[in-house]
């Protein structure tokens, strides 16, 4: 298999990119091809001291930033590494593109240079979400592709997260639960609550209603919710993880008997904190374009270049994206009744 | 001045509100007015060796249930403590309503029978949200009263919240921030973006969006977002604290070496968990109705409800429903200004 790595999208682009792919080559026999500036991929490549053919260079000169707005990144900057990347897996030159680069933007590539699945409407992006219980993670969509839902949408990312779950994780009838404000059937929204009855009448496993308290119980393997309400569960799960951690650790600090104290479980309190590290969970995949797409995040580390690498791959290697077309003929018909 | 509590609601009526009200009455020289059945409620005044003559009873012998439509509750249940209490609070028989009744109909109920301040579109529900970093906690407005909102509701929620905390709370020139997924003005809805214009050109002290990674951080005083937004971050800060925590007192407990560490460590993270401790937190406004009404959780014991009668007093005392509707007209203009 070829990965088609953006190597100059994200905050510590190049050289954390490239590094991540030296780290990721050292574990798979598949190919990386990095896209963007040959002389500083080479450089990196020669900081990490790689002699291999394993990774390739394709050179692309301009580059997508954060404050680039999508649209118009995607339709003028064509020799960016991320519409290169694009272009190639759209042509069959690689089997999945890998980016830390612009979300927004590469959402928007995607879609216009991929397509979407037939039968989508709207794409989505996907995320690991943490079972702080112990459990497997589950994987929440949307996690911000669309700021805003139809009922129709929901089932379309219930459908999406549902086949990458069963196929990429392995997972057998993976459990469908949707985000709301109350357990029962008759809360929420108009949008969820159609969106309720269709997932209930639909071949999927669904577990009903999620409250906010259960999301990281895991409750379920896929978290289905509109993209403004699943960016904010993200961003507020790692802002109250974080400002706990710093808590504790203030709190193991604030006197000396603590202190004694603190040192014992120090260890033990860093493998707690790694569960819930980003790094470690990979990247998220872009759901209902016609290729492989997985986003990192724009900070990504080499840590969770290399992660997003090994932990996409089945991404391609299982033809998700053609089950998911198959798995969308089936509810196609009572969506339709749905909404009439 | 009267306070009027709703003895029948809850899921630990009528013994943890009486109880909690016994506690009240010793701190404060307020009256408390116990509505409900008066057999039941004299049975647990005389189990708290209650003697004096600061609580009394109103005698309401109906029940609105937590599994009760909240519409048909109100209109159907003339007889029950919340509908008796209401009508107690229009007709001047008390100056406050608190309640750990069903939420759905207490906001019904207090639109119904209270109705709405001159100008508001949408009553709102409350809550307190803690600061993580260790200030003083925010409000979050809506918790869940409608749950979808349009641009102009979230304005109102604004200028109410900023209003109770300003009056209440003493806190000068609140700071109000908009929920959204992305810092910048142009991220979010169409209702988010239009609501963060007429806020930016409001007298209110508007600090911009804020991303669900701040909310926790006490970027702000004031944390304004829809009803099914707030009862989502309400409910996952909830689970993802507990769950934290308990993984910590696990990690804690995992090995020998730990476990002494553990019993060193455990009355400061005692203490932590104290400060997310909803019982402590007191109950959440209902803003919007022509009189003052606190909501407590369901599953409220003596200390919450203790809690709620102490710390809602200053809505009832400084007129906050009075000046709400003055600081109301001052933001009509541009409001209307911006639907047109």
């Amino acid at each position: 298999m070829r990965i088609i790595l953006d190597g100059m999208g994200g905050d510590n682009a190049p050289a954390e990119i490239v590094k991540g792919a030296v780290q990721a080559a050292a574990e798979i026999s598949d190919d990386i091809i990095i896209v963007g500036d040959p002389g500083a991929i080479t450089a990196e490549l020669e900081a990490n001291g790689y002699k291999g053919d394993q990774i390739s260079i394709r050179p692309a000169m301009d580059v997508i930033t954060m404050h680039d707005s999508p649209v118009k990144a995607i339709r003028r900057k064509t020799d960016s590494s991320m519409v290169v990347g694009l272009n190639m897996l759209k042509d069959g030159e690689g089997d999945m593109l890998v980016s830390a680069g612009n979300t927004g933007a590469l959402i928007v590539g995607a879609r216009l240079i991929l397509g979407r699945i037939r039968g989508i409407d709207r794409p989505a992006l996907a995320s690991i979400y943490p079972d702080m219980t112990g459990g497997e993670p589950g994987m929440l969509v949307d996690a911000g592709a669309s700021s805003e839902s139809k009922a129709r949408n929901l089932v379309e990312y219930a459908i999406m997260g549902s086949t990458f779950v069963e196929k990429v994780w392995g997972r057998e009838n993976p459990r469908v639960g949707l985000v709301n404000l109350g357990a029962e059937e008759s809360k929420g929204t108009s949008v969820t609550k159609d969106a309720y009855q269709m997932l209930a009448n639909s071949h999927m496993n669904f577990v009903g209603n999620v409250e906010g308290r259960d999301v990281p119980k895991g409750v379920c393997d896929v978290i289905v919710c509109d993209g403004f309400t699943g960016n904010v569960i993200l961003k507020l799960t790692e802002g109250v993880s974080m400002s706990i951690f710093k808590l504790v650790k203030n709190a193991l600090k604030s006197n000396l008997k603590s202190l004694v104290g603190g040192a014992l479980v120090k260890s033990n309190l860093t493998k707690l904190k790694e569960e819930f590290d980003y790094e470690e969970f990979g990247g998220a995949p872009v759901l209902g374009v016609n290729a492989p797409v997985i986003k990192m995040h724009g900070s990504s580390n080499a840590k969770a270049v290399k992660s997003a690498i090994l932990r996409g791959t089945p991404y391609a290697r299982e033809n998700v994206v053609e089950i998911i077309g198959r798995e969308l003929l089936e509810i196609e018909e009572y969506i339709e009744e749905e909404e009439d």
